[in-house]
C-alpha cells in the first residue's frame, strides 16, 4: 500500500467551478487509463474552494478553503489552478512552483500579466508550467505554436478566441438582431456572463492575444501591449453592409510580426470587431465556436477549430497538460522552456497596415461624394468600394444620404485622421461607424 | 571555437528530395532563431543520397551515399529521415536510435509498419523517435493527439490526409470532369506521380489511418490492418448523383473506436471514398489541403486543417520535431514515450456501422422497386432515400431506369450482403456504383 501511494502523482486542484469540477470528474472517471498513459496513478489530494460549506458533489474531505497549505503539502506533486482571476491564483502558483511543484493553469489574465514571472519561478524550480486551456479551450494551440513550429517563422496569428462574443455576433448576422437583444438571447442561454463586459470590451480577447503573440514571436507580450476594441458599437446595419460587401463581422484577435520604416521587426498584437470576407476560413466559424488561423513562412495557412470554452472541453486541455506535466514527474524531465529570445518591440497601432470600413450619414447634395474622397487622397489612402443611397424620414421625404466607403490598405494612423477630417466636414453628418476590414492585404 | 563546436547539436539528413533541401535551406537560413530555441546551434554534419556526382545546390563535401557510416558518426546527436520508401529507411532509423541517435522521421510507410520496432529501440537507448511529418504534412496532428489530448478519450478520427486524391475529387467535383482527366490534371500540375497508385488506391491514406489510429486509441495498429478501397471508380455520374443528395464525395481515411455486439472494445482504421454531406467541416476541404476531425469525449469536435504536403510545409513539420528532439539533447530529457497500453483488437469492416449509396440500372418495369426495396428489408437494412430516373438510348427510346438508393445505418456486412444479392436480381441490370455515406448517423 504504501508502495503504490510513494508511486501516485499527487494533484492539488485550485477552483471546482465549471471546468475543476469536470478536471476532478475525469481524473476519477478515465483513472485506469491516465495512470497507463503516465505511468503512474494521479490522484486528487485536495481540492481549493472559496467556501467547504456547500455540497460540491465531491469528498468533503478533499475540500479545503486553505489554499497555501494545499499548494505545501509534501504529497502534492502538481498544481492544477482553474479558479481565476489573477489573485489570489497568481499568489498560490508561485507558492507551489516555488516549492518545487509544477503548475498546470487555464488561467488567461494571470498568464497575460504574470507570465514572466511565473515562467522564471518555474525555471528555477526545474518544473513544469502549462497552459494549453488559457488559449481557445479545447483546442491545442500552445502546443503547436510552442513545440510543432518550433522550427518555422510564425508571420501572422489571427484568431476567433472569444465565445460570447462569437455568440452573439453571429445571432446578429444570421438573424439581424441588434447587439443588445443578441447579448440578451447569450445571457439567457448560459453564453454571457451577468457582466459581459470582459468578453464584449476584448478584455478577454486581449488576454489571449498576448499568450499567443509571446509565444509565436518569442517575444514578452503582456495585455498591456495589446490594442483593444470591443464590440459593443457593431449595429445591425453594420451587418447589412458587410454582407452586401460579401463580408461578415467577427471580433479578432490579431498578432502580427511587422517590419516598420525604419527596417525594424514589431509585434503587433490587438483586438477588435472587423470585417472579414465571407471566402476567408473564420468567416464561417459561428456560434460559441473558436478557431485560429496561424500563418508560418514554410507551413503556409493553418487552422485549429473547436470548442474554445465550457466545462469539458476547457478540462480536456488542462488533462492533456497535466497527463504531460505527470509523465515528465515520472520520466524525470522537462517540456520545453519558455522561449523570449527574441524581444521585439511592439507596434504601436497607427504603424498597422489595415483597410477601413467607413459609414457615413451626409447631405443629400452635389459635390458631397467628391468632398469625401478627397480626405482619403490627401492622406494618400487609395478608396476600394463607394456605396452611395438615399435616406428617407418618416414622411417619405428624402432628407441625406449615406455612404459607405471600404479602403486598400493604409497605416491605421493614416486611416484614423482621414476619419477625424471627415467628422469635421460641414457635409458630414455622422459618423455611423468605423470597422477595419480583415482577410484581404489587397 | 573548439568549445563552441562542442555545443553544437549535430544532425545527419537522409534524402535531399523536396523535403530534404528545404530541411537544409530552414536550418542554414534559420540558424541563429533555431540556435536561440534550442539552446545550442544545429549543425548539419552530412546528407545521405542515393548519389553525389550530381549538383544538388548544397556543399558537396557535405555529400555521402554511405549512409550507414553517417548515422554512426559520432559528432551526429539527431538522424532526419526524409528519403521514404520503407528500406533501406529502416536499417538507417534502426541503426541510429541503436547508436542513441534521436531520430525525426516523414516516413509514413515505415511508420505504419515499423513504428513498434523502432519505437522499441528508441526506448531502449532513451532517445527521442519523432514523425509529425508522418501524417498531414504541416498539420500538426500527432502532438496534438498524443500530448494536447492526453488526458482525453478520443471516440473517432477522420481526415482527408491525401492532397493528390483530394486534388482529383475536388476537380470532378467543381468541373464535372471524369476521374481520368482529373488525373492527367493532377500530374500535369505535379499533384499526382507518375504512378499515382500509392494514392488513388489509398495506401497512402492507409498508412496515415494507421498511424493516427495507434496514436489515438494507444494501440498497434499498422497497414495491413486497415480496410482500404482506392477511388480510381468515383464517376462523373456518381458526383451528379452526390450533388443532388446535398453531398460531395472525398477520400476517408477514419479511425473509430467501437464496442461490438459482445460488449469488446475493438479499433476500425479504413480507408475509402465516401458521400459527405455539404455542411459537414471536410466538404469544403478543397484541392490539395487536409484536414483531420478528432472527436473526443470532453474536447468535443476539433479540426485542423492546413497544407498536407509540399517540401516547405512537411520541412516545418520536421523542422519542429528537430527542434524538440534537440532541445531534449540541451535540457537532458525525453518527449513522450509510445503509448500502446490499450492493444484493442481490431474490427473486421463487417461490423462497421455504416450508410450505403448504391446507384443501379434496373429494368424499366412496374414492380422493380419492390423487388430492390425487398432485398435492404430481408436483411434489416432501413431505406433512407431512393431516387428514380428513365434512361434513354441514342435514339430518344426510354430503355431502362436508375435507381438511386441511401440507407440508413446498419453494418457493413449486412449492406454489402445486401448489394450481393441486388447484383442477382434479373430486374438489376448493372451495380453502377457503391459507395458509403459518412459524416452523418442517421
Amino acid at each position: 500500500m504504501s508502495d503504490a501511494k510513494s508511486n501516485e502523482i499527487g494533484v492539488a486542484v485550485l477552483g471546482l467551478g465549471n471546468v475543476g469540477s469536470q478536471v476532478v470528474r475525469i481524473i476519477e472517471e478515465s483513472a485506469s487509463d491516465l495512470a497507463a498513459r503516465i505511468g503512474a496513478p494521479l490522484k486528487v489530494r485536495g481540492i481549493g474552494v472559496r467556501r467547504v460549506d456547500t455540497d460540491r458533489g465531491v469528498p468533503a474531505d478533499l475540500l479545503t478553503d486553505n489554499i497555501e497549505e494545499l499548494v505545501s503539502r509534501d504529497d502534492v506533486d502538481i498544481v492544477v489552478e482553474v479558479m481565476g482571476p489573477v489573485e489570489p491564483a497568481r499568489k498560490a502558483i508561485l507558492a507551489a512552483l516555488e516549492q518545487g511543484k509544477s503548475v498546470v493553469t487555464a488561467n488567461k489574465a494571470l498568464m497575460a500579466v504574470s507570465a514572466g514571472e511565473l515562467a522564471a519561478a518555474a525555471e528555477s524550480a526545474h518544473v513544469d508550467l502549462y497552459f494549453e486551456a488559457a488559449v481557445a479551450g479545447a483546442i491545442p494551440v500552445i502546443r503547436p505554436l510552442t513545440q510543432s513550429l518550433a522550427g518555422d517563422t510564425v508571420v501572422r496569428v489571427a484568431g476567433i478566441v472569444n465565445g460570447t462574443t462569437n455568440y452573439i455576433l453571429s445571432e446578429m448576422d444570421s438573424t439581424g438582431a441588434d447587439y443588445a437583444s443578441a447579448l440578451a438571447d447569450a445571457g439567457a442561454l448560459g453564453y454571457a456572463e451577468a457582466d459581459p463586459t470582459a468578453d464584449v470590451e476584448g478584455f478577454d480577447a486581449a488576454a489571449k492575444a498576448a499568450i499567443l503573440a509571446s509565444i509565436a514571436f518569442h517575444t514578452r507580450v503582456t495585455s498591456d501591449d495589446v490594442y483593444r476594441e470591443g464590440m459593443t458599437k457593431v449595429s445591425a446595419a453594420d451587418f447589412a453592409s458587410a454582407r452586401a460587401l460579401g463580408c461578415t463581422i467577427k471580433l479578432l484577435a490579431i498578432c502580427e510580426r511587422i517590419t516598420d520604416n525604419e527596417g525594424q521587426e514589431r509585434v503587433s498584437a490587438r483586438v477588435y470587431p472587423a470585417l472579414v470576407p465571407l471566402e476567408h476560413p473564420l468567416a464561417s466559424v459561428n456560434g460559441a465556436f473558436n478557431a485560429v488561423v496561424v500563418e508560418a513562412e514554410a507551413a503556409g495557412r493553418l487552422m485549429f477549430y473547436g470548442q474554445g470554452a465550457g466545462g469539458a472541453p476547457t478540462a480536456s486541455a488542462v488533462l492533456g497538460d497535466l497527463v504531460m506535466a505527470a509523465r515528465n514527474r515520472v520520466q524525470g524531465g522537462r517540456g520545453p522552456r519558455e522561449s523570449k529570445y527574441a524581444k521585439l518591440p511592439i507596434a504601436p497601432i497607427g504603424l498597422i497596415p489595415t483597410r477601413y470600413y467607413v459609414n457615413m450619414n451626409v447631405a443629400d447634395r452635389p459635390g458631397v461624394l467628391s468632398a469625401v474622397a478627397a480626405e482619403f487622397s490627401k492622406r494618400e489612402v487609395s478608396i476600394a468600394e463607394v456605396r452611395q443611397e438615399g435616406m428617407v424620414d418618416e414622411g417619405g421625404q428624402r432628407c441625406g444620404a449615406r455612404i459607405v466607403v471600404v479602403t486598400h490598405q493604409a497605416t491605421d494612423a493614416a486611416l484614423s485622421e482621414t476619419v477625424a477630417a471627415l467628422a469635421d466636414l460641414d457635409v458630414v453628418q455622422d459618423i455611423n461607424s468605423v470597422l477595419r476590414l480583415e482577410g484581404t492585404t489587397e
